[in-house]
C-alpha cells in the first residue's frame, strides 16, 4: 500500500467517531421532501451539507436554489487533467417517518444500539453520503486528493427528482466529469460487497374513484350505488392474473428478456426463497410465475399498491357508503419500458375495465425509466478492486430492485455513466420504521472507498 | 276535532321555537357513541334528557348505567289500565362527524339555514327524539296525556346497541307495554307520510389482511412478496359476482324471498332509478339483477366496503409495501338471515378463497337480525289515521333499508311489535356531512304524534 493511502486509512480509523458525530447530525433534520411542511428542514440539511464540503476542502461550494428543494455542490479540480474528475451523487432527502408509532427509537433522534444506528435515512442515504464525505476527509486531510471529485447532492431523490433534469441541464459544464459514482445502492449481505449495474425505473400514480355525491347511509342506499371502494377493489384486483402478470394492456411489449448467461450469474447469488421468506417475515414468497425471486425483484416489472384510503377507518363501526376511495400504485420498471407509455397503458387499462357506474382519475405522481449499465468500466474494476481488498473477496454484480432516476438522467444529459454501490443492507428497513445502518459495514464502506479514489488514479496511469 | 286534542295541537304549533331551541342543545352536545373518547358527552346528553322527561310530566326517571353508555327511562302511567301503554324509544347517541372539512357549518354547532336545521343528529334521531318529547309536552300542559307512557333512550344505537339486549331482559317489568313506538325511520318524502313494516338487518367486521413481517420497500421487494392491499383488493372484488349477487357460501339459503303481490306494491313507491340517481348523485345506479331500486334496498341483503386503509395514504409518494391492509365491511340482512350465520359464512369464504401468501383475521363489530311486522296492528292504524290527518292523505307502507335492532330485540325479550315512522328524509344525509332536519316536515310529525296519542286511546275505546 502507498505511504499515502496508508495514512489516510489509518485517518479514517481514528476519527470513526467523528464520521458517526456527523452522520447523526444530519440525520437528527427531518429533510422530508414529500411534504410541502418541511421546506426549512430541507434547507437547514443543506446547509449543513454546504458547510461540511468546505470543511473538507471543496472549492465553489453552492447552494442552487430549484423549483423544489435546493442542489448542493461543490469541487475538487486541483489533481489535474491527467486523472479523472468523478461526480459523486447524493439526496439529503428522506421518506416519512410514519407510522411514527412503530418506531422503537423516535425517526429522527439518532440512537446506536449495538452495531446500528437507528434513525431515519441512515441508511438511505444520508449514511452513504458522509461515508464518501468522510473517505474524501480522510485523504485531503493527510495527502491530497489523487482525482479531481464533484459533489452533487439533491433534495428530491424520495419523490423522484422532479426538478433535477432541469438542473443537470442547465449545469452541464459544472457537472462535467468522466463517470458519477453513485452509493445509493447497498450490500447483499455484510460478507458480500456488491456492486450494482442494472436498476428499476419507477412509474407512481394516485388512482381516484368516485360514487356518490357524498357518503351514504349504508341501510338507506345499500343496493342502489356502485361503492366506489368496492370498485376500486374491483380495478385493483384485475391488474395481476393468476399467474402474478400484471394486465395493463401492452405492459410486458418492451420488457427486455433476460439472457441466460445473466440468469446463470444472478442464480448464484444466495438471494433464495428462504433469503426473502427471512428478509420479509412472509412464510410464502409471491410473484410472476417462471422467474426466480431474484429475477423477479431485479430483472422483472411490478405493479405494487402502496397505499389504500376510502369511508371510515376509525375505531369502532360506521355504517357509510363512502363517496370516494383512494389507491397509492406503482410500477417497478425493467429496460426499456416507458414510464410515460405506461402512464397511457394504467389508463387504457382503466378506459377498458372501469364499469360507467363510477368516475375516475390517475394522478401521475413520479416516473422514471430503468437502466443498466457496463460492469466493464474502468471506473466499475476500480470499484470492484476496492471492494475486494477491505473484503477479502470479490464483489457480486447484481441488478437492484429499486429505482435511481439520477443514473438515467445522468446518462442522457451528462453522457456519463454511473458506478453504483452503497454500504447499506437488506434489513435496513429503508422507508420502513426503525430504519437502521450496520456501522461496522459502514466503516469498511469508508476504507473502500478512499482505496477507490486512490485505485482510480492508478488506472488513469496505466 | 275534541277540544282536548285541539288545544294541544294549538300549544304545539305556538310553542315550534321553543321545541326547535331544546333540539339545538341537543345537538350541541356531541354524544358520539362509537369513540371511547366521549364519555362525558353522552352522560350529558343522557342528563339533558332525563331533566327533559321531567319536564314534561314523565315520573320515576332514571338513569340506568349500563356496561356502555347509559339508558334514560321516564314513565307516565296515571291514564289507567283501560287504555294501552307505549313505549316510546328513542337513542341519543350519534354517528361520528368525521370528514369534518365537508361539513359547510361545523357538526355540532347546529345552524338553521333556510327550511333546514343542520347538525349532526339533527334527522338521525336526536330530532325525532325531541319531536315525540314536544308531542307528549303539548297534552301534558293542556291536558291529560290520554294513553300510558314509557320512554326508553338508550346511548348506543350507532354502534349496534350492544347492552340493550341485556337491559331489556333486566327490566322486563318496567318496560312492559302494549306496544312500543319507534320513530328512527323516515320518510320517502315532505309530502308522502311514510310507516315502516320492515327493516333490513346488520352484520358489520373488520377484514385485517397481514403481509410481511414490517413495511418494505418497493424496489427491493417488489416482486416477492403478496402485497396485502391487492390481497385485500382481490378478496373483497370477488365478494360479489357479475350479477350482483354477493358471493359468501350460503348466504341466500335463507334470504325469504318477495311475493308478487309486495313486489306490487313496492313498485307503486315513487322511488325509482331517476330517484336514486338523484339522492346520490350517482349517473347510474348499480345492484343485484333482477330486482328495482326499492326491492333492492328494502327487500335484499347487500355488501358494503364502509372503509379501507393500507400503507401510505398522505400527501405525495412512498415507495412502500405495506404489512398490513383492513377493510371495514357490512352486510345489510333481510329475513330470515341470522348475523351470527353470516359471520361463519364470511369466514368459509376467507377461508376457501385467501391466498396462503398471506394471513388475516376477522374482527365482529356489530349484528343484528333483520324484522318484518304486521301492517294492520291496530298501533300502527292509529298512527296511519294520524298521518293521514295531518298531510291530507293517506301513508304509504315501505320496507326499510336501514337496521333498527332494538326493535328485534323488544319483539324477543318484551313480546311486542313496533310501530315505525320518523319524519327525517332522505336527502338528510345521515352518517355523512351536514345532515339536516327539514323543519316544516319535522312540525308537522309533532302534530300527527299529538294525534297518534289520541287516536290510540279512541282505538282502545271501540
Amino acid at each position: 500500500m502507498s505511504d499515502q493511502r496508508a495514512r489516510a486509512i489509518e485517518y479514517a480509523r481514528q476519527n470513526r467517531e467523528i464520521f458517526l458525530t456527523n452522520l447523526k447530525h444530519l440525520v437528527s433534520i427531518p429533510s422530508v421532501s414529500t411534504s410541502s411542511d418541511h421546506k426549512a428542514e430541507m434547507d437547514r440539511a443543506a446547509n449543513m451539507l454546504a458547510g461540511h464540503l468546505k470543511r473538507i476542502g471543496m472549492e465553489n461550494v453552492r447552494i442552487f436554489p430549484t423549483t423544489g428543494h435546493p442542489v448542493v455542490f461543490g469541487e475538487y479540480l486541483k489533481a489535474g487533467k491527467d486523472v479523472p474528475t468523478v461526480l459523486v451523487y447524493g439526496h439529503y432527502d428522506v421518506q416519512p417517518s410514519e407510522p411514527d408509532e412503530l418506531w422503537r427509537t423516535p425517526a429522527f433522534e439518532p440512537s446506536v444500539i449495538g452495531e446500528n444506528l437507528f434513525a431515519r435515512g441512515a441508511s438511505d442515504m444520508k449514511g452513504q453520503v458522509v461515508a464518501a464525505l468522510s473517505a474524501v476527509e480522510s485523504i485531503h486531510t493527510t495527502t491530497s486528493l489523487p482525482v479531481n471529485v464533484k459533489f452533487i447532492l439533491e433534495g428530491e431523490e424520495e419523490i423522484g427528482s422532479p426538478s433535477l433534469p432541469a438542473f443537470l441541464q442547465e449545469h452541464k459544464d459544472l457537472l462535467a466529469c468522466d463517470f458519477a459514482l453513485n452509493p445509493d445502492a447497498g450490500m447483499i449481505a455484510p460478507d458480500i460487497p456488491t456492486i450494482i449495474y442494472a436498476l428499476r425505473g419507477l412509474a407512481y400514480f394516485e388512482l381516484r374513484v368516485y360514487g356518490p355525491a357524498h357518503d351514504l347511509h349504508s341501510g338507506i342506499f345499500g343496493g342502489v350505488v356502485h361503492n366506489p371502494a368496492q370498485a376500486l377493489c374491483e380495478l385493483i384486483a384485475g391488474m395481476h392474473d393468476e399467474t402474478g402478470r400484471i394486465t395493463l394492456p401492452g405492459f410486458y411489449d418492451r420488457v427486455r428478456s433476460l439472457p441466460d448467461d445473466e440468469r446463470a450469474e444472478l442464480a448464484r447469488l444466495p438471494m433464495d426463497e428462504m433469503y426473502y421468506r427471512r428478509m420479509t417475515g412472509v412464510s410464502q414468497t409471491w410473484g410472476e410465475e417462471g422467474f426466480s425471486p431474484i429475477e423477479r425483484v431485479g430483472a422483472r416489472p411490478t405493479l405494487e399498491v402502496n397505499g389504500l384510503l376510502s369511508g371510515f377507518t376509525g375505531q369502532g363501526s360506521k355504517t357509510v357508503i363512502p363517496a370516494y376511495a383512494m389507491a397509492k400504485i406503482s410500477m417497478r420498471l425493467v429496460p426499456d419500458q416507458d414510464p410515460a407509455e405506461v402512464h397511457q397503458q394504467l389508463l387504457r387499462y382503466l378506459e377498458q375495465k372501469a364499469p360507467s357506474t363510477i368516475r375516475w382519475e390517475v394522478i401521475p405522481m413520479a416516473g422514471s425509466p430503468a437502466s443498466i449499465s457496463d460492469p466493464h468500466h474502468p471506473a466499475t474494476q476500480a470499484l470492484a478492486l476496492a471492494l475486494e481488498k477491505v473484503w477479502g473477496k470479490r464483489p457480486v454484480y447484481k441488478r437492484e430492485g429499486g429505482s435511481v432516476p439520477v443514473v438515467g438522467d445522468m446518462q442522457k444529459t451528462l453522457s456519463v455513466e454511473s458506478v453504483l454501490t452503497g454500504f447499506g443492507l437488506p434489513d435496513d428497513n429503508l422507508h420502513a420504521p426503525n430504519e437502521k445502518l450496520h456501522l461496522p459495514t459502514w466503516y469498511k464502506g469508508i476504507d473502500a472507498l478512499i482505496h477507490f479514489f486512490f485505485n482510480l488514479k492508478e488506472y488513469a496511469q496505466k
